[in-house]
């Protein structure tokens, strides 16, 4: 049952220590069940192989599936009116008078029905799909009620009744203070975000537990308590964490055994070695780098140098990344903060499936790993981070079955 | 023969002097015979339109078909590899070497067939197709022989009889100067440039010519031959001005009636008069600025002081602007360059059908322009330069007749 031979194709396979990219020509991939058995130079295909079934993929590059390991896709409203009024020179008064910041994004989220958020979502989901993304990390945070956090992330888990895509989602409650309680972080920890955790664990709508440490959000301690809480209950964590401003949230986030940091603009460089040490995930979100004209670039060079693996992420959300191609956050990664192409790549397969706990599912295409792959109308993985907007995705590979585009 | 009333829609007209954008809320538009014969409010639609056949667009936003007034989308081969180097680290001789640099496009280009040029090129245009455009210009460049030149305009000039756009081609031989002419680009502009020009009007390939003036490119004092010999044979002149450096190369432009100068981000506040003066649409490419990281902004300010016509265009190239998307270019133009949102969509309406000569025929909806139109599936025109990435277009309306997205 679903057994099947990919040929003449270029394979991407993206496994770290060989040639670059791990780049296979003249390939040959095997599947069986949905998952890959068996990949390399098409003329070594072994015998128990050969009445399998071929497709031949007509030259076309073969990359993993891509994975997008921080997104907030799901939210109601927009705010084009804001980015317009910003533009016109409003102030922020006038700004928040006519409805803008992340409260508009809660009250719109909060009147939203199940129905509209989820078909709201779908568009992004779908922008994503079109650029061969297959598996996608959603945050709650716009809530900040335990129903709406709920809500939230129950309409995410709904998405993959409806697209061919993996969803991973994240309790985000400590993303900002929803206005009834206004000064009182502390009571919001308390009242919402802990026995929200608890309540939407036991009903297994969350994967991992994340916070935004920051001045305008929570501070170390108060994120310190939530990591606390799901450490108890056994839930990976991983944190919104230097993005504006160094509160050693990444640090933090490291003694808990975090899954990922994110940000991580204002890293200090001596800090690439905690992370290093706990294998922490640096998740790099140029998207939002770009969005907010921000100049103070995330410490690449110290990264390197300690072996952080770098993720990469479209960070998509109304207020702050208004972006849905993971392609685009490619060439940001790459031209704004000077990844290589490679690692850009790395960053949107191999290592955001390692932020996401998933490094034995997905991100390279090796033996053993479900078979959710990209196929491509370029000749060398390089375009893919080089090549900005368009469509280059040519068909996907789902669970082992090929789809046009 | 065509007459068809659209109805249900928001028409973003982009008349200038009203309402923000030209709005029209439960619009109206009457098209009859590929033209626009009336656009109004619903409720106020003459008699007369009765009897004409009506298609609901559901509420949609329409626009006028974008313009994307300035790219250089046929060329050979992609500098995916060059790219990739230079993220790691390569030196500029190791990138020469490994066949970097505009060179390496003309290489390509030369030995591309007329097939392959085309098919290429097909590609970028279904990306800008897929983004609401419908009028392109494209410049020749990569050619650097007469023969090369022509054959680049001619490909350009097919792409209509495959594609529902209309191209706009620009003689653009002094782009760079080909090896074959190292150290002479007087000789250059006498035997390829002048020459080609002459050959290349008669054929008929000729809207408008163009030239890059700048240190690694050509002298005003060449540039001005060019100019001079465009004005002999009636032929409209544009320039690249003042991308890198200050060679008052706007005024030049101006000096010689020009319809655009492009790029800009070096010209002085003051040189802005004189572009208003000679109603000279200045033509922002913020992908170039974004992909080359530049830092030093155009005078905006300046611009709009002077009532100058500010168009935003893709600049799609391979070596400094590879981008595909002019969305992309107008979120870019708000986000980089600080235009309003509203500005934008002029960039790529209005002021692009002005930089390119075609204000009565193209870029507003209006009773007798051409009835080329994009239908968005969004809410308000501010949405078109807030969303960075995905497909955000229904449909299209392309003499007067609509087709899905
Ligand atoms: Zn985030
Ligand atoms: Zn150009």
């Amino acid at each position: 049952m679903g057994k099947r031979v990919f040929t003449n194709c270029r394979a991407t396979t993206m496994v770290a220590g060989g040639d670059a990219y791990g780049l296979v020509e003249d390939a040959a991939i095997v599947v069986d069940d949905g998952r890959i058995d068996w990949v390399g130079s098409a003329p070594m295909i072994p015998p128990q192989y050969s009445d399998y079934p071929r497709t031949d993929l007509g030259g076309a590059l073969v990359t993993p599936a891509l994975i997008d390991c921080h997104t907030h896709l799901v939210f109601g409203g927009d705010r084009s009116r804001e980015f317009a009024l910003r533009l016109e020179g409003a102030s922020y008064e006038e700004i928040a008078k006519a409805g803008g910041g992340i409260r508009s994004t809660v009250s719109a989220t909060r009147e939203a029905s199940d129905e509209e958020l989820l078909a709201d979502a779908l568009r992004r989901i779908d922008d994503l799909i079109a650029d061969g993304v297959a598996v996608i990390e959603i945050k709650s945070g716009y809530g900040l009620t335990i129903e709406h956090e709920m809500r939230m992330l129950r309409v995410a888990r709904a998405i993959e009744t409806h697209r061919p895509v993996h969803i991973v989602t994240s309790w985000l409650a400590a993303h900002a203070l929803p206005p009834e309680f206004d000064g009182e972080p502390d009571r919001y920890v308390d009242e919402v975000v802990l026995p929200g955790l608890e309540m939407a664990a036991a009903e297994g709508l969350v994967d991992a537990v994340d916070g935004f440490c920051e001045g305008i959000g929570f501070t170390p301690a108060q994120i310190r308590r939530v990591f606390e809480k799901a450490q108890e209950l056994g839930v990976r964590v991983k944190l919104h964490a230097e993005q504006l401003s160094d509160l050693k949230g990444a640090v933090l986030a490291a003694e808990y055994d975090a899954l990922s940091a994110d940000h991580l603009e204002w890293l200090a460089p001596e800090d690439a070695a905690v992370l290093a040490e706990k294998a922490v995930v640096a998740v790099l979100l140029p998207g939002a780098f770009y969005a907010l004209r921000e100049t103070r670039l995330p410490p690449l060079e110290a990264l390197r140098e300690h072996g952080v693996a770098m993720a990469l992420a479209t960070d998509c959300n109304p207020g702050s990344s208004q972006l849905s191609s993971l392609r685009l956050a490619m060439n940001m990664g790459c031209t704004l903060f000077r990844m290589t192409a490679e690692e850009a790549l790395a960053g949107a397969t191999r290592n955001g499936a390692k932020a996401l706990g998933l490094e034995a599912e997905y991100g390279t295409i090796e033996s053993g790993k479900r078979a959710d792959l990209a196929v491509w109308d370029v000749s060398h993985p390089d375009y893919l981070s080089y090549w900005i907007g368009g469509r280059l995705l040519r068909g996907r590979i789902t669970a082992g079955t090929y789809h046009d585009a």
